[in-house]
């Protein structure tokens, strides 16, 4: 989760929402992918931090799906990102701040509860480091009011 | 929708899932972007069509909104590309066939229907040339077994 908090950084100091991500190989703990929010620079409403990730990763092995991998992202995952960890079918998902208005894990549509969600990671951690992941997002959207 | 059900069918013969969209001007109705489900091709588990037509047309414009424009994709949309459709504030959804196991329009977690969904479009329209579009997926699918 500190690599994603280092992301989360980058985006802040790109004027991006500030939210990062890494995904980790399961069994070895290595990190091996790390991205950042980049929608305004990339003009991609889509490039979210978790969504960013998990593209680059499959394009990177060849693969459609990351069974042997965890993602750990600063914020809880909105509906499309939750939509692309069932179709990448990732193991783990850890996160840190909750997303009342836009989360879609434990708020919201609770994806990967649903029927038409088809699959559900093996485990689901929340609250990581929530307040430092949390922090970075309230001092951004206080410095734009 | 025609233009749609043609990318679904260029799919078909790539051996992707068939389903295809088209962004229209919704003022002047001009096909603006086509694009139809490449997942295998790239090696993105995101790569459906409403969500590559949606990321093109962003990327040529260079922004993140498409206020004025319709989408029209052969198949209800997933909750990933649901929140995409949210995201992007596209001003209309029209669709071919229902998913009740995977859509988030009229099925499954009906997405723009829910508080954590900032941006309903004005229109939602299912059921367009139903037939063709689901034939196609039908067929596919049906091939594979």
């Amino acid at each position: 989760m500190q690599a994603a908090l280092e992301e989360a950084r980058a985006a802040d100091a790109r004027d991006e929402v500030p939210v990062g991500a890494a995904l980790v190989h399961s069994e070895s703990g290595a990190i091996v992918m790390r991205a950042s929010n980049r929608s305004i620079e990339t003009s991609d409403p889509s490039a979210h931090a978790e969504m960013l990730a998990i593209r680059a990763l499959c394009a990177e092995l060849g693969v459609q799906r990351l069974p042997e991998y965890d993602l750990y992202v600063t914020l809880e995952p909105c509906t499309m990102c939750a939509g692309a960890i069932a179709f990448a079918r990732i193991r783990r998902v850890v996160f840190g701040a909750g997303d009342p208005k836009g989360g879609a894990v434990v708020n919201g549509v609770k994806f990967f509860e649903q029927d038409t969600c088809h699959h559900k990671p093996m485990e689901i951690v929340s609250g990581l480091l929530e307040e430092e992941c949390g922090d970075i997002l309230r001092r951004f959207f206080r410095s734009k009011r």
